[in-house]
């Protein structure tokens, strides 16, 4: 199966880009091909990376806003979240494919439970996702026992489903809810067999006393000291930290992912780090979190608050431009995660976004990158390409009426259970 | 001429709106009407109320983003302001109107210049505006003569459009940059006319110490000396203010308008102070600034970042709750304009727009007020009728290629000269 996408904005000037397999091929001659898309009037864009969300999360969306941090968790999502089953998470997980794909990102970083079901939405939609299990044992040995095994029977799910678009990775909530041999069983795994671990991260101030209490030092320390941070780290929120825990996970290769609108909403009450990250090296990827924390997942509004935030945070127009932010929603996202995407190039997998630049908000075009990250939404993505199969042509997504009708009924469903 | 509404969301039922000529005349009944619209998976909102712009700035959208305030201003945006013709100002506007229509704005509070031509393209698209000249003098008495010269002509050439959807405003730029002998005159106007005044007011820092030097007071105090403190300011950002100040502006009937979006990108260094002016009880309106401070004109973005930013800046989720940030958009905009909108109510302006909810972020719809604050954009409205009559129908909006492409043309010839 080959694609053509012609004459589209690319790099600065309308060129084609051919597909083959599910690789970019070649970038600049027309040539044959099994499907033709006219790329006119249109930029051409890598699939946007969402690497941090709970994606079943959708069906909570709306649910519980403008609460304390407390009362939203406990008084509102966890006690749902006790009620979903398998099938929730499935049409859960289908919602964000779906919003996701309508909005240009073609894969995502996934932390939830029934991830089995999660996999089966992504294997559906045809995206691509690194899935892991959300581990929480509560320094409870027996419960630890489990849910080390609950995440080893995700992984052989997923293994057995042998697709090159799901990626298996742990998920290891946070430092305050997972106790040390679970984080150091997950250490012994990642080297062991090249895992990603996903984890919630020096989000809050609370996070960063509670890690002080349990293991007499600030989360990064105590990963530190676990032998946890290195380049399988994918470390989201990443808010409270110290100058020298920056520098630290900038020597030890560790990822991280920037959630400007959940950052705001839960009002975590500092910005991410952005300048002291630079400076590090850090790899900086960007995502959404899960809905009922956004509440949407549009990338394009999460380029621009985290570049809306750190000039407010830093009282300096000049930081994070726009170029950065996409850079953080495409190539900081591919790198976090270990996929061959985000960035057009030949020999890059074939995740693809095409970007109508004929709606008022993209007029003029004086810069793509400018228009991309701060006047586009979700809604300018026209074409979706993953692993070279179009997953939408003129924002017509297969199955999206079913996905919508379902979904809204088994969110009735739980809230009233 | 009459339009049916029918099976549409409101006040959380389905039911009809049945509109006669520009007013809602009833709400409730099914009736025979010359248009029939199918309201079934929309839900009806008033239309939006953007009551701060610079419209015609659309041709300036990514013309020079991520810079310092002087940079900006004074490098890149006053010199290509200087080459700008009538012309293009009725093309920068008819962009912006056409961006507004398509984000469910029926009415927007503009400061430009040439606005004979922004009145005239008003008029094309449809829309509601109040539109004022923007006055700057720089203090030299040859200029001011003019500037209220300047004011006067565009006054009557809006008289003699005879449009009810046109209304002149005054236009005073801001205190520094216009003296008090223009602004006095202006207050007289106002008193005498009752124009509404439309002034820039406490936007950064550097505007408080500037009143200082000029008045020997802050800009509040400096303009209720001036007896211009009154229910005819419409003040925008009204961000730099001590609590005095704004206890202030509520006993003497002031509207703010609050540019979250504005105030985030050119780094001003607060936030609005949201807390203060409820309990003061001035009257809140919500405005995205000109696209080339934001850089589109999206209501839905506008009203998601001022909850945002109020959460984040004061460390309080509970803090401009979603219903807050849709009456700013609605009901408070049209207080702040003195026009009979911002409510789908019997008796008002049929200013109205139809969203869809039959779009993933728009499921579950556990809140709609909340799926709109927080979750909705701009390309979710449907539908949009301004004075009785339809400007957008499946997103449609007549002339919008030619806008689009004789816009486009416009910015980068201006740009070029």
């Amino acid at each position: 199966m080959s694609i053509l996408i012609e004459d589209v904005l690319l790099g600065g000037r309308d060129t084609n880009v051919f597909i083959e397999g599910n690789i970019i091929a070649e970038i600049g001659r027309k040539q044959e091909a099994d499907i033709v898309l006219d790329g006119r009037g249109k930029a051409c864009i890598p699939g946007l990376i969402n690497a941090h969300t709970h994606a079943a999360m959708t069906l909570f969306r709306g649910y519980a806003d403008d609460l304390n941090l407390q009362e939203w968790l406990e008084g509102k999502i966890w006690p749902l979240e006790t009620k979903l089953t398998a099938e929730d998470v499935f049409w859960g997980t289908k919602l964000a494919c779906l919003e996701m794909i309508k909005g240009g990102t073609t894969t995502f970083n996934d932390m939830y439970f029934f991830m089995e079901e999660a996999a089966r939405a992504v294997l559906e939609m045809g995206m691509r996702a690194v899935l892991s299990y959300g581990v929480i044992d509560l320094f409870d040995e027996g419960k630890a026992e489990k849910e080390i095994e609950a995440t080893q029977d995700f992984i052989r799910s997923v293994e057995a489903l042998k697709s090159s678009r799901i990626n298996p990775a742990l998920g290891p909530h946070a430092i305050y809810s997972v106790s040390r041999g679970t984080l150091e069983s997950f250490k012994e795994m990642a080297m062991d067999r090249g895992f990603k671990v996903h984890i919630h991260l020096a989000e809050t101030e609370s996070e960063i006393k509670q890690s002080k209490e349990i293991y007499g030092r600030g989360p990064v320390r105590a990963l530190e000291e676990m032998g946890l941070l290195g380049p399988w780290l994918v470390a989201a929120h990443s808010v409270w930290l110290a100058d020298a825990d920056v520098r630290l996970m900038g020597e030890r290769g560790v990822s991280v992912v920037h959630n400007p609108t959940s950052n705001m909403k839960l009002a975590v009450g500092r910005a991410f780090p952005y300048k002291n990250m630079r400076a590090a090296g850090v790899n900086i990827a960007l995502g959404t979190d899960g809905a009922s924390s956004n509440n949407n997942l549009d990338m394009f509004e999460a380029m621009k608050l985290a570049c809306l935030l750190q000039k407010f945070y830093t009282r300096d127009p000049t930081v994070l431009r726009a170029e950065e932010a996409v850079r953080m929603a495409t190539g900081g996202g591919a790198a976090a995660l270990g996929i061959a995407a985000g960035k057009i190039e030949e020999g890059k997998l074939a995740d693809v976004a095409l970007v109508s630049l004929r709606r008022p908000e993209m007029v003029p075009l004086f810069s793509l990158r400018s228009n991309i990250a701060y006047s586009a939404n979700a809604s300018a993505v026209d074409t979706v390409i993953c692993d070279g199969k179009i997953l939408m042509e003129d924002r017509r997504v297969d199955g999206e009426e079913e996905i919508l009708r379902r979904a809204g009924e088994i969110a009735r469903n739980v809230a009233s259970r």
